[in-house]
């Protein structure tokens, strides 16, 4: 089942040695492998373990090596509302990457300033696949979604504060769209969204 | 300090005589008066008692008179996401109206349609005051604050189902809009937000 | 924008009247239509309107002719946990048919009874897509995620009683699930899973 | 459509050198910036880089220079319940300082000591708008909204412990409110507030 | 312990049986009974069975004579904010006197309309009690509980829509008062609030 | 209003020179006071300033001085759960103290050792008021209110884990008890069950 | 797998039809069945297709014979805070009867009058099981818990108002129980709770 | 009743003289005791007070001696959905085994890699009781409790993030499992699960 699907170690609230071993059975087995939620200083001591791997700071990925996978010219646009969407929007991203999946970053596009958003719209409908990452009221995917007939995955973020019930507004904002067809994923879950994305291209290619 | 104010009667969970009493000593004091969330049956029943009155059952509204507010040339723009959301819109339009007040009506230009709301752009923009009402996942006016800049009273709706936990989905994602200088009123209270545009109405005809 | 996709009109909180003028509307303008949500008394009136319509008392769809979509040989299975999610899942089976999909109904496969659910899977592995319907704790995603590679739609129904919370619990199991890739719609959105599917089925077939 | 508004960059969540320049940005382009929800150590170091600013460590706001706005003889009252709930206060009456217009402060003066309300009614009546900054149950709006017939922009706060669920208790409050006409922002949301205000004052300086 | 206290049934649920053989039982052991929650249907019902009874349409109290509590020349004032909050406050009352106690009825007394409340101030200070009882925001015990020395006993209804969450709103607003020492009953309780009432009572007639 | 009420400062958010300085103007004014919420570091800084003073790590609570309440032999026992619930028992059983009030204190009475409860009844019994701490389930105020006949005030606290809610389950349980004629307070405020009781002894002292 | 279990059709949502087929279903194979959650009039038309039925209108319960289950003289305490929770009870008690278990019912002994359940002890100790129900604050389980060495398994009921949150307050009760070692099911879950047991007696014959 | 059950301290948010002092009166009493909750620094304290004890850093279970319970065969299996769940499974397992209990682990086995679950399903069906941990969308007890005959305890944890909401997705999956007779403790309450496990292997022997 799993071929063509990056594995994938999720660091948060493991030991750094859990981590590790985890890792190396990874690369043992398929050449590659990724952590995702790596703070800067388990991201250090990895490198130390694995001087081939990459740490990046802002997604908290650490890769080692990547994936052999050829979507063509399938391209996946990663938009993203805020600055502070960025992490998010840059887990998927990365984990795209990773997977041999190419990607088109488009940032600060937020709804309530809408003639950026409308600039870059060729862009976005460019790609076969949207992954439309947003905070606070999380409206992007919805006007996205009205935009382009692409998927559009959806990825609430945890950004604001007061009644964003950290990341729950956007949740729900997402989940009620008036735009049909998004679909979503856990809050600030950048990884669940680039697996969504992968298990789509997975079937395009084949197609 | 109640002068350029409509009083009025909240009928829900009242009986018909207590309505109509209330109705009854407004008109004495007043002239004219206004009752909210009056079912049909009830509007009908009010007929017979004021027959110089007239109900909506759109909005639920039954109005007696009218009250001798001028605000010059000022209309307040009210703008609807869809057509679920029209009642909510006309007990804010129609309590402008009573009030003295111009209205513009813009209806059905959700999000996801973002064309035909970008059509009615200058109708909007004419307006001194904008009231938008919306459901589902209630992102309307974050992109309306982000086109005018006009004060934007935000209405959120109970229109939809599921996660939209009866209107609290619309009411968040107003409360966390990405637009700054939004307010918001309770869920379906068009009445609250005409309140809230006569205060600002009425500082202006007197700026 | 729209060439592929359903129109369709949501009929809860409309009346008769509004209803049937958005579907003639609709006819008017592609030659066929759907509307979601219309109960019983309104499927017989608009039999009356529309006769060459049809309606199902399950899903509550009203359909009027069918799209003329090209899906190869590309088919979705609905997969659903227990008889009280068919309505849901008949949503989604059925909007998927009106666009032209083949559709794999697999039914009554909740994860309690995992032997039934192994019965099917060569069913499940058969399709590009997979829509995956459950209430109650929903689980079914989950499972259905560890055991295909292709994309999984999430769709939670209100179906239990107590600490269901109306869908929100099975809602929550979704987007938490420890299988990666899912994505979620809305609490009993049939439709909205369907459209998440030709969504992606449209990209597919252009691959 | 921004002139009249200040530009704010919102400081959380951010690192300093994205803060730095972004508040060098707006420099060059209005001459003038502010940036919001900024803590002591970040306040010291834009010092540095922009000597000509300043820091206010109660309001967390970092200013330079000021708006040229002309809202005339008009003033904005902003009152507050309790100490606790001055550093929103703050935000909310420097940002319209730093926008241009007057302000006047009203604290201390919490539902529960009614006669030190009372006592400053006068103060509060002769403002053409209100911001009512309130914590705990947030009863301030509403008395303040039954005594002055002006706009009243209602912000809660996260002052409080246990029942107030940072704040919501607070925010359920001034939406509820059975003075008509308040309009409600996000939990601490000063800042809002006062873009809400100036949305009014600039109307009302044209009408 | 029961001594001085009134035994009732909560007829909520159970039928008609249920709650007229409770009542027998009641009446047989004290002499005299009290049925709350008691609907129209029920109470002519009740009539047949205890035609020495009598029913009260607005507080759905059933009562069979009364009890010979002595409180002196205690009074408990029962204040309300609006005219939909009178069936809680009469439950309340009506136990009371049911259980020998005065009672001073004080209503349409919201903060939103604070001279109605000012005027009223000396009939609730004349009082050993207040069970004061708000819907909405709940606001009115927080500014009764700065103005009188006495205990008040908040009891928060259901009376409002959307954002009250059913009298949720009403309910944290009063236990987050900033008056301190208010104590709060279950939503729509106003039964409790006079059984908390009578536990006071009892203790003050002995001290 | 206020006499026979103490005065008090609620030091959480608070500088250390606001609460000093608060401190300073409630002894320039009434000869006593007391702050809550006072952690070890500001205690021992307030140490300095009022020498005459005292700090209680357990309760947190600042004393200088106290009030010259009599409560004749009228005895209020603070009655806990568990020994976790003891910082907010001591809270409310100090404050009361520094009114002058006698304060029975029983401890480690948890519903699930009812033996232990059982074997303080008497104790309880003595007392003309019951404030019943309890975190958790907060079953302790239903059973003592099935138990007494005085007055019962329930305080909920945060002490638990998981589906405690960080009280919220306690308090709705003191909210629903089957005990009629509870009264409660905000999660963990000791302070404001001492507050009501003092408003009750007022009372009771006079009648 | 399933042997000792009684197999039940979950009628709620489901038609006439639906039921009475899937009951058929389950006699053929078993020779007896259970439906759960059926309505009056369900339970009269049931009687018709399966004269040898019965149906109990407390319990929702229809039965067709029962199972030849031998649980030797182990005993099953069925115990119930208010006359309120003997419909969710009873679903428990006469499942475990269908399935061949003695029962013994213990009504109406609430922790607000302790007295009452003290003196049906000697019965709940007597049994090698509890299942404790209770609505509003659900603290039945929690004393029961401390005086018997049995399992306990708590069933939250949706019995009461306000607060109560349709059965959460008391679900919440449960899961925090300061007596270790309860288990808890699903509000109104007396179904549930049977088969809990049913799992453990399954194990103790064997034992 | 007290005889069989492991005693224990809860050390979370005791100070470590408490935790001290309360295991040194269990000891005393019982000549053994059990800590819980206690972390790395408290746990190297107390093996200087209690040389005999242990401490476990995963569980974080400080033991002293341990029971002489006799369960003969009888095995509970633990079984752990991730990694990150371990501690909380520990703390069951260890609580188990210092009561005397034989326990057996599976680990790694959620539902997402269902071919594990089942490569292991033999070692679960030989236990007598099962106890579930998961964290996420906590769907583990349902799929076990369908393939198992013996009860089924399960436990939530707060592993995860966003929509988690710390644990409470995982703890209404698991009481709205469309597995019948599972039963569930608190969010990570390993404690409480190994309490009614001894609860049932009491009787089991017994019987
Ligand atoms: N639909 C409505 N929503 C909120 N408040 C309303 C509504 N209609 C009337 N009101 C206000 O409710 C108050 C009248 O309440 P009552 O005295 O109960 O009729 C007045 O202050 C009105 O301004
Ligand atoms: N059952 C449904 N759930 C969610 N959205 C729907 C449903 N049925 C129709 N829609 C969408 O709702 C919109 C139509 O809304 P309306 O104009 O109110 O009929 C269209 O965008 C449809 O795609
Ligand atoms: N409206 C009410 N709200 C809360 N408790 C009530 C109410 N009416 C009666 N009770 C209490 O409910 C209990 C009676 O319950 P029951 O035995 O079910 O009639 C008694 O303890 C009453 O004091
Ligand atoms: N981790 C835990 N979770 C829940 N209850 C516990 C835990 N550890 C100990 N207990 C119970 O808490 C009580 C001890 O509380 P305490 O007297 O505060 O130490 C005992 O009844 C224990 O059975
Ligand atoms: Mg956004
Ligand atoms: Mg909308
Ligand atoms: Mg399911
Ligand atoms: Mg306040
Ligand atoms: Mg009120
Ligand atoms: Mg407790
Ligand atoms: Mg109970
Ligand atoms: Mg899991």
């Amino acid at each position: 089942i799993r071929q063509g699907f990056p594995e994938a170690v999720y660091a948060e609230g493991k030991t750094l040695e859990q981590t590790s071993d985890a890792l190396a059975a990874l690369v043992a087995a398929h050449g590659c492998a990724l952590a995702t939620r790596v703070n800067a200083e388990a991201g250090e001591m990895l490198m130390q373990r694995f001087p081939t791997g990459s740490y990046d700071g802002v997604s908290r990925l650490y890769r080692i090596g990547r994936m052999s996978g050829d979507f063509k010219a399938l391209t996946v646009a990663v938009v993203c509302a805020g600055t502070s969407d960025v992490p998010v929007a840059e887990e998927a991203a990365q984990t795209l990457e990773f997977a041999g999946v190419s990607v088109r970053r488009i940032t600060d596009v937020g709804v309530a300033g809408l003639h950026r958003l409308l600039a870059r719209l060729d862009d976005v409908r460019a790609a076969s696949l949207v992954i439309a990452v947003a905070g606070m009221e999380g409206a992007l995917p919805s006007v996205l979604g009205g935009l382009v007939a692409a998927p559009v995955i959806a990825v609430p973020t945890s950004v604001g504060y007061g009644a964003n019930l950290q990341g729950v507004a956007a949740l729900l904002g997402m989940l009620n769209s008036c735009a049909s067809g998004l679909s979503v994923v856990n809050i600030d879950n950048g990884f669940g969204a680039a697996m969504a994305a992968i298990r789509m291209l997975n079937v395009m290619v084949k197609a």
